[in-house]
Parts: C-alpha cells; sequence; structure tokens
C-alpha cells in the first residue's frame, strides 16, 4: 500500500478514562445500527437488519437523473442505470464489516461510531465487475478514485465521501445494483455502490457518483486520515484494508431487556455463530465456555471466497454464571483475546464475551 | 381506561444528573434503530430505515409452522399463514412512534432505549381487520391480550412480550402481514403483527401467537409497569395510549459527522417536514428559525386517517448560528418547548431543535 505524505483534519478526541458514551456517540449509534446477533442465524441478512454506517445524510437520488461518470486516465464514459443493468451481471455473496466494529469496548475510548459487537452482515449483491467498466488501465494508473453523493464535513474537512483503491485491488470489485435481489435500499447506497470484498466496509463506497482513474496515489481524507491505524494522534498510521478474522456466536437462551444478559437452561446447547476474513480463508474457530480459561474447537460449515461460514458447538450448560467466548483463526492469525488499542479504534477484533446464567 | 391494580418488578432506574450514557443503553442503541430524519422524504419509510424496537430478541420464526391461536371468551380458532393471507384483505398506511422517544434528552434522564427524536416511521400495512378474525365479542369481554413470540426478562419478571387492549379500541386494528407491499421482514414481526394505529408502537405486538379476549383488565408487566406515564417512581401512574402531536423537519443542509451540526448555504432554504397524531387531526404546524423566539405557520400537505402528513416552509437563511424549531397542534394540543418530565421517559414531544449555522 502508499503512504499518503499529505494528512488532512484535525486529530480524532479520546475519551477520559471515566467518561460514559457522549450525546455525539448516542446520536450516531441510534442513526447507525448494527446486526442484532440473533441474525447470525441468517446466511444472508436481510437488508433492514445488515450493519449501516453512513458518515453524512442518506442522499436522496432520483434513479432516473442519476449517472456514473467514469473518466481520469481511461476512456471517459457515462452511464445511467439502464446502461449499468443492460451490461454483463455477476453475483457475489460478500460479508461486510465496519473497520470501527468494536470501538466501544477500548479503554479509553476513541470518539466515533461506538460500535460494540454488531457492525457486520452479508448480502448478495447483484451488479457489473468494476474491470468490465474500466477497460484495460494504463501503465501509470496507481489509484482508482470513487466518490459518493454523500456530502458533509469531517473535523473541519468539507467532501464528497472519496476513497481511493489501489489498481493492485480491484480484481473482485462490482458495481452493484442490487442487495439480496432487490434494488439497493436508500441506506445502503441507492441506486448503485461499490462493493469490495474482503475489505472493511469504508472501501464499499455507496450512493457512486463518479470512477476516476489517477497515476498519483489518492490523499483525500477518508484514505490519508480516518480510515487510519496509528497509536498517537500525529503519526499518519497504518491504512485500514482488508478484514481481520472475527467470529461471532447467536446469544444463546434469552435476555434481559435492558442488561442483555442472557439466561440459558441446563443441559445440551446447540451454540451457533458465524467466521470471516478478508485476506485468507477462516480455518479455524475455538471457542471457550469458561471465560477464556479452555477452548473446544467447533465444527466448520462451508467455506465461501468472501462470505462468513458457519460454525456449531454442541455445549453442555451446567448451572452457574459463566463467559461464553469464541475465535477465529485465518492465515497466520488468530483473533486476541486482549485487545490491542489504536487511537481511532480501528480494525478490533478482540474475540467476543457473552456473559451468561444458567439456570 | 382501566388502571390495572396489580403491579410487577422492580423499579426502572434514573440516571444521575452528570452521568454519561450507560453500556447498557449503548447496546439498546446498537440493536435497536430509529429512522434517520433525511428519511422523512419518504410518504412510505422503506423497511430498513423504519424505526425498530425489539425488547428481547427477534424470534426465528418459520412461517410454515407458524399458527396465530384465537382463544378465551371466543369460538376458538388455530390459523396458518395461508389461511390469514386467503381472508379478505385491508391496507393502513399507519405511522407508529416509540412512547420512548426523547428520552434521552429529558434532564435527569430514565434508563432504557436511549432514543432521541428518531423513533417514528410510516408504512403500508397489509393484513386482516382484527374485529373479522374475533368475531361478535360476547358483553363481558373487557380486554383483548396479545402475545408475542418474543420471550426476555424485564426488571425480574420473566415474560413472552404481552399486550392488553380494551374492547373499545379495536375497530381500526389490523392482525398484518405485509409491510410496504413485502412479507414483513424479521425486526418487524414475521409473519403476521398486530398494527394498532395511532397508538404508540408498544400496543402493536409483534411475532403474533395468540389473541385471547378476556373479562378483565389484563394486568402484565407491559401494561401495568413498563408502559405508564408516572412522575413518582413507586406510583401506579398512568397508561401510555396514543400518540400525542409531534412534527419533525429534515435537516436542512450538511452534516459535520461527529456533531451532527448543520451547515446550510445563505439564501432561501425550503423546509419539509411530517407532522402526526394518534388521537385527533394535525390541523398546524408552527416553525421557529431563530430557537423559539416567534413562529411561523407552516403550509400542511394532505391529511391522512393514520399517518403523517407534510408540511413545508420557505426560510430565508441569513449568515450566523441559529436553531431552528417546529411543533405540531392537534385537538386542543400543541408540542411543548419545554419539556414535562416523567420518570420512565414515556410519550415525550418536546418540540425538535436543529442546530444550524449559515454561511
Amino acid at each position: 500500500m502508499t503512504t499518503p505524505t499529505v494528512r488532512q483534519g484535525e486529530a480524532s478526541r479520546i475519551a477520559d478514562p471515566d467518561e460514559g458514551i457522549s450525546l455525539d456517540e448516542l446520536r450516531l449509534a441510534a442513526r447507525n445500527h448494527g446486526m442484532p446477533l440473533e441474525a447470525l442465524r441468517y446466511d444472508l441478512t436481510p437488508a433492514g437488519l445488515h450493519y449501516v454506517l453512513v458518515h453524512y445524510d442518506i442522499p436522496y437520488v432520483d434513479p432516473v437523473t442519476w449517472r456514473l461518470t467514469i473518466d481520469g486516465l481511461v476512456s471517459p464514459l457515462v452511464l445511467d442505470l439502464a446502461d449499468l443493468r443492460g451490461r454483463p451481471r455477476v453475483e457475489r455473496t460478500v460479508t461486510l464489516e465496519c473497520a470501527g466494529n468494536g470501538r466501544a469496548r477500548l479503554h479509553p475510548r476513541p470518539v466515533s461510531q461506538p460500535w460494540l459487537d454488531e457492525a457486520v452482515g452479508t448480502a448478495r449483491w447483484t451488479g457489473v465487475p468494476l474491470l468490465d467498466l474500466l477497460g484495460e488501465l494504463p501503465e501509470d494508473a496507481v489509484d482508482v478514485v470513487f466518490t459518493g453523493l454523500d456530502h458533509g464535513s469531517d473535523r473541519g474537512v468539507e467532501q464528497d465521501y472519496q476513497r481511493g483503491l489501489g489498481v493492485a485491488d480491484l480484481d473482485d470489485v462490482l458495481v452493484a445494483y442490487e442487495m439480496n435481489g432487490q434494488p439497493l435500499p436508500p441506506q445502503h447506497g441507492a441506486p448503485a455502490r461499490l462493493v469490495v470484498p474482503g475489505w472493511y466496509g469504508m472501501a464499499s463506497v455507496k450512493w457512486l457518483s463518479r470512477i476516476t482513474v489517477i497515476a498519483e496515489p489518492f490523499t483525500g481524507f477518508q484514505n490519508a486520515t480516518a480510515y487510519r491505524i496509528k497509536t498517537e494522534l500525529d503519526s499518519p498510521g497504518e491504512p485500514v484494508t482488508r478484514i481481520k478474522p472475527r467470529a461471532l456466536m447467536v446469544p444463546p437462551g434469552f435476555p434481559d431487556f435492558m442488561t442483555r444478559r442472557r439466561i440459558v437452561e441446563a443441559g445440551p446447547v446447540d451454540l451457533f455463530g458465524r467466521a470471516w476474513c478478508g485476506f485468507a480463508p477462516v480455518t479455524r474457530v475455538d471457542v471457550s465456555v469458561d471465560g477464556g480459561l479452555t477452548w473446544t474447537e467447533a465444527e466448520l460449515g462451508a467455506a465461501a471466497d468472501y462470505a462468513w461460514r458457519s460454525w456449531t458447538l454442541r455445549w453442555d450448560a451446567k448451572p452457574g454464571d459463566t463467559v461464553l467466548m469464541a475465535r477465529a483463526s485465518a492465515g497466520n492469525d488468530t483473533q486476541p483475546v486482549e485487545q490491542p488499542w489504536n487511537t481511532q479504534g480501528m480494525t478490533n477484533n478482540m474475540a467476543q464475551r457473552v456473559p451468561v446464567t444458567v439456570r
């Protein structure tokens, strides 16, 4: 990956150690939402349950007047929705996760969208392969810049949402216009969006309006400032790219309304969950039913190219309080039990903890 | 309304005056979600943008084996989904709002689902009129109890979600199986739910499994304890029933990511919003562009029986900071500018405040 040298915008804020969730964070949590974990049951997440992060407002786009412009170092092209839908289509089932998933569990807490565990979802996306739209790229092409119709300000920088992606990372990318067989819902980028399999969700630009091929690394806010992993506020840090391994389980039993603590009946319980990773296949999921003291390998379901795979484990629940945990392994990486920290709360994949009372 | 004499469960909690949003509240906010206010543009709220409050877990219901049982003081009946869909259908466009909308703006803050302004949505529901299913009610019928498949615990009381509704309030009630022309999504009560037009959302029981006609007032947790308006923790209070008037506007301009403060260009701005009330038609919406010092009557769109109506006002925005406000009137009621307080944060309808910077 290229490391931009241009940085923009003020530093993000880190909460005081004993500071509760602020009104600013709550306002984001009330707009954006995670996937309730019981929806891990569905192979394909229904649209209204799939996680959503909208940086600014959901644009109100008329699909009739919408156009997609392709320019820069390739032959310029302007497509309307009928043009796009008329091209050869492909479908890909893709798990997307927000790069900030788990942020609100960090201490001290980086102040931004305060995700806990649920910023994930899997959908079947239908669209046109990006490379079919771009044609042959010239040798001097370095990045492709994707511009959305969502407009706002972040840390003093006014912008259309924009992300650059290196030319080596374009192979599986789709310009998608359907989600689970239906036209895209407004909050998921209608009428057309990018889907970048394997990458955290910030790469999959919604409400796509322009694709520009450029001869230098893109240094816009979302690449150079927002989606960076850094341990010092004033360091440039490393770019956020592909999704790290994560396993999540459907919390067993039933919840208390306010605390979400689970009540489980003693006896055999079939734990069920999903696991995914963006840079290598998930090869193993381990489960602990004693808060991390011991681990047992779960049985894995069918593997998929870009989507989560299921896992199951029979648990013989005995009365008392405990904490259930799950962690996935992929490539040489296994989810940590203790969380490394970074200033913006990016790419956290600490193992899930589910407190339960067995009765 | 009957006032139950049986109360169940511990008192709800009220946050300390300077207490930030707790992890418990955030956990609820990450699962449940409001309607981003820019979605006020849509006459019918797309399913994934309509507010959702799920008390326990979203049940995983197989529509093939699902049954609806009707019993109590009427002829017993068991229906499957095909039976329900085979009956004469009606459609109603209904605005639903959570009784706790606005709760997180109260001082001190009642601790529960921490809504700000957005717990609302309007959908077209298709289903069977409840009274067609019940047939003639006997003279001694007092309440009808609706039981959902969602199961959990609240303040120490384990329960299936249940609500009772008085026999005088059944006229417009639907057992609905479609939302905006599609089968109900899981989070909105698939395969069938109650829709009680005009009432706060707690009355519209989701994942409906049983309808029972009884000869006494229903005294279950959700009627007798949870959905009560009270100013002392240990008082029985009054039941939450029909929706109070409220107006909301699409925040103009564009937002800052973290603070959601709006930036608006100087010049003419067409403010647009919706207004609704569950006990009388909305007859008036007033807008203030100076933080409540002066008010101007907005132009109202077409009235609807159970759904919001639109409103517009041309604003000549001048550079500087201000606060936009809107408030609806219906019957003899007008939204307050200062908020009355109650221990559980129910039926708040304080006028919306939108801080903006005009440049």
